[in-house]
């Protein structure tokens, strides 16, 4: 038997088949932007499932199960995509949608928790009994995973619109000074264009062919320019300060990183971060530290999540 | 059968015995300051205890279990208190000293997550199956509780040293910009202060008897005076960019204010709470919206939630 697992993501949707080694054996995609409303994404779905059972050259009775994970609120008992930001999912019932196309147990949850499920299950944190997962993208994801005597425990949070600045930059959400403002690939994206400005002669101009993205302000910095580094310090600072408030809040053991930005060198990104994080949470003496990790799955970790969604609590 | 609950509390530590309707039914305190170490303080509690069974006419073997909040860092599993703030517990092996001179079951927990349990199972939670409590006194206390078909968990959070102002007011933690260095009692009174200085003829110098309080400023408010209105505007802006960054993380119920500032008048205080949070949360379309409640068991529902700690998952 194999389960599917589906990552709704802002460009395109992609199906996995896994195995029971959770890896993916065969995978169909389509691009999101084909689809205009719920309903109609939701029979997508159903179409690249059934695409990638017949890829992996398997028979649909041959799936235990299908999971779906939806960037935005579900609610996981009845199947219904409540509201998505990148995606028209809008009170949709996703599940009763696709079972009408095809009759196999249908799981949704929020992408966030799909991908600490995967990475729980088959990547950082397999030895972990509490780790959460921070993804630097668009925004700052959060998500963190529990195991207990009952089970597994995956749970999404907005901690990306935690203001830890208040008063300022002002956010997609309303409020000013939310942690991804700072954080995410997009803001050091947005950071690196206003630092350029300031500093005509930065190698950030010119590095990387010219073209400006998460890793410019990284890549100048290693070769050696002023402005970047100091950039990139401030950057490691915000990062930082939100992920001290993260462990005063959740205590996890471990702290995985995932997104873009998450693939720097360790010494560029998760040593100075340890470095700093533990400075900000030095009352906590006595008190386990917390170890940060790099992401292990990448973008499938959305996909073997979706998949495994059965062997988390609801 | 009755249980005992034992607060560890800066000034005084308290034991009550509560009965199977989790009912105080009597209690016995001594003076925190008259112990130095943690071994004498854990000798404190086992007399103060015994000292509860007497004065409700009880004997020790009609006593099910006892249960120990401690102001810090505690180990359940082991019965040791790691590390605390107002109290010389250091390592401590609490439950062994304790059931050296009593054996009895002993559980401790953090005074949180009591405070909270006892709200939950006696107090304003009685009804909602996740919710958190803030208590606003010397700093913020956090901590929430979930019931599920599994039993019923309860887990402090230092979210008090959340930074929500980059650079902001130092804090005893060491970082700049935490949330109590803003919306603790102590936080309160000192920008009660620091207001007055600034007002030289505002009411906030004479209301209550010229005694600065965490009351003094919503006093003086009522009674029409500008500077304390904008002092209270201002706390109640820097409490809601917490609490909706609360919501944001963790997405509860209900939310339950305790601590002295809790006792303001609800249109002072819960009301414009909710609206500030509203507007800070609007994002959150489709997601039930938190409510807020004041605390119901004041300074008992440490005592009452420690005696219950056995109903608690560890």
């Amino acid at each position: 038997m194999v389960r599917i697992g589906i990552d709704v993501g802002g460009t395109n949707l992609v199906a996995g088949v896994v195995n029971d080694n959770y890896e993916i054996i065969a995978r169909a995609k389509v691009r999101a932007s084909d689809f205009r409303t719920g309903e109609e994404m939701t029979l997508g779905l159903v179409s690249i499932a059934r695409e990638a059972v017949r890829l992996a050259g398997l028979e649909e009775d041959q799936v235990r199960s299908v999971g779906i994970g939806i960037p935005g609120t579900v609610d996981q008992r009845t199947g219904v995509a409540i509201k998505t930001v990148n995606a028209p999912f809008d009170h949709t019932p996703v599940r009763e949608i696709f079972q009408s196309r095809w009759n196999v147990p249908v799981l949704l949850n929020n992408d966030a928790c799909c991908a600490v499920l995967g990475e729980g299950l088959a990547g950082c944190g397999q030895e972990s009994s509490f780790f959460m997962m921070f993804t630097l993208g668009t925004g700052v994801g959060g998500s963190y995973l529990k195991r207990s005597s009952h089970g597994i425990q995956v749970r999404g949070t907005e901690i990306g619109h935690m203001v830890i600045r208040a008063g300022g930059q002002l956010c997609s959400c309303g409020r000013r000074g939310c942690w991804e403002q700072y954080s995410s690939a997009t803001a050091l994206k947005r950071q690196t264009r206003e630092a350029m400005e300031q500093a005509p002669d930065s190698l950030m101009w010119t590095i990387g062919g010219g073209k400006v993205s998460g890793r410019t302000s990284f890549m100048a910095k290693r070769a050696g320019d002023r402005a970047a580094a100091e950039l990139v310090e401030r950057y490691l600072s915000d990062l930082a300060d939100g992920l001290a408030n993260a462990i005063n809040i959740f205590s996890p053991e471990l702290i995985c990183l995932g997104g873009g930005v998450a693939n720097e060198r360790e010494e560029d990104l998760q040593y100075p971060l340890e470095k700093l994080v533990a400075q900000r949470t030095r009352f906590r003496q006595g008190i386990q530290s917390t170890r940060f990790v790099k992401a292990r799955l990448g973008n499938d970790a959305g996909i073997v999540g979706a998949a495994l969604l059965d062997l988390a609590e609801n």
